[in-house]
């Protein structure tokens, strides 16, 4: 059994190694961290909520739930196009959290670190009497006024997804054993999401919108506030999720509507269609381009025999 | 009974107009916010988690819950010298919130805005199984490398407090029925701190060592890194501690160990001691001189006929 360590000497031992590089975090003794931009830039922040037995299950390696925590925020910093440069904890530990697993979860935020050149920053750690909660905030850098935004597509731009949509909510139900995928792809796409930083970022001044797929593709389309044409057949799948979905149809439900697959949804205007294979060569992410914004308000799926999917799941709701 | 909202109305209809001053929140609609500072300004951010339970109790009204959810952030901003500028949000809510209480909730936080010209750049909002768990950041501006720090004491420094001392542990006695104050004053203080955001605004240049009072005056003071001689009979205590201070005189452990003070605890230069009259006239906040910095790594309690305390409470920790 570890030793008990007390509140400052769990953060002195456990957390202010991953703060060494960032100078204005005062290796995590003071009231506050203080960090700049340079006059060109603008700073990107977005933050995000993870509690056990509903973002993920008490039981996952500690290593696997530091990375999908910062996978997540990493992933709306991607969204906007932003390089990643820190990040602040807030952690709620339960009464049976030890340090040992403290210490693995570090080690997981510092594979992180080194993988997105990013440092802790500050936070605060609290005991509670609920679930593991962890919420984390991501501060990353742009160029004055260059963001992406979710609400700039106009008719006719087409829709790109990066990587393959869906394998994330199988590998939740894989997680359940609701479903079998022996090779172990779907669940650590579930447990270890790849925020496309690099893609985020070469799609700045090309994108006319652009956001991430945390709840779904299909729910998640809808806040790009306009409508479009999908071609169910272009939706890129993985080897894996292809072969579950020629056993049970069904399963296209969970991958057109399951979340967690934390690409990146955007339209580029067609005479930008060109640079797209430059763009998935220079930042190894490929990109499909899945369909058309409309003058619609409204989305059709498309199916290869061209009729259009009766059927369309709402989109996942939080609650 | 109100009508249950989901996510993104609950977001649209109650958060989204705190935000409404801060351009680069997008109404709340985008993966992240954008912000900035002038080229001679740097960012500080602190953050803080309260949990019902632990650091208010669930019964407690949702506006003072919003009240002291900012209070105890913006008092860190104070403690660096900085003008608190956004916030972001992270709210974990148990099934049993309904929208009247995120809306009374909305108004607290409307009411801190107003006070302190602030806004709501961002957040999350999760369902949790377990107590309201509410994470909050916030941001402020400083101008370059003038961020007070708790570190750059030296001997023979004025040793400062702002207000008055153990106000906020009393009241916490006052709310769990442990002690009595027909007045309402030290459950306010309790409930309802006042972070001292322009009086560490005017101690930039003049302080240093600036901190909050969050966890009690002793405790804290340890996190300065040196030693000192604290005046017993120069604490500063309100009219309502002093009443209770004399009918119990082991209530001075509840002052000068309970936490929930956010008062400034700061040092200057013995030559910086005419101007703190005119700052505390400016900032309409009392500041008392309580002792000085020692060469000693050690703190003396000296009482007034001139025995020091032999027993010192340690500091309080949060687990």
């Amino acid at each position: 059994m570890s030793k008990t360590l007390g509140e400052f000497e769990q953060i002195a031992q456990l957390m202010a190694p991953l703060a060494e590089k960032a100078k204005g975090a005062f290796a995590l003794k003071d009231d506050g961290a203080v960090f700049s931009h340079r006059i060109d830039q603008e700073i990107v922040v977005t933050t995000d909520t993870l509690i056990a037995g509903v973002h993920f299950f008490a039981t996952d390696d500690p290593f696997d739930i530091a990375v999908k925590l910062l996978a997540v925020n990493l992933s709306d910093l991607a969204a906007m196009g932003a390089c990643p440069l820190h990040y602040t904890l807030n952690a709620s530990y339960p009464q049976n959290i030890t340090n040992d697993w403290i210490s693995t979860f570090a080690k997981g935020l510092a594979h992180m670190q080194e993988r997105f050149g990013i440092s802790l920053l500050g936070g605060d750690t609290t005991k509670t009497p609920g679930p593991l909660t962890l919420s984390l905030s991501a501060f990353g850098l742009v160029k004055k006024s260059t963001a992406l935004r979710r609400n700039g597509a106009g008719e006719g731009d087409l829709i790109c997804v990066s990587g393959t949509i869906g394998d994330g909510a199988l590998g939740l139900k894989v997680a359940k054993g609701d479903l079998e995928d022996t090779s172990g792809y779907l669940l650590s796409r579930y447990l270890r999401p790849s925020p496309r930083i690099a893609l985020g970022q070469s799609l700045i001044g090309l994108a006319t919108a652009c956001m991430d797929i945390s709840d779904g593709l299909l729910g998640d389309f809808n806040h790009l506030g306009c409508g479009g044409i999908i071609h169910m057949d272009k939706i890129p799948l993985s080897a894996q999720a292809r072969q579950i979905l020629d056993k049970d149809s069904e399963q296209i439900f969970t991958i057109l509507n399951g979340g967690d697959d934390y690409e990146l949804l955007f339209c580029i205007d067609e005479k930008s269609r060109p640079v797209l294979e430059d763009i998935a060569h220079a930042c190894e992410t490929d990109i499909a381009v899945i369909g058309r914004i409309t003058k619609d308000s409204d989305l059709s799926l498309l199916q290869p025999d061209g009729t259009t999917m009766s059927t369309i799941p709402s989109g996942y709701r939080h609650f």
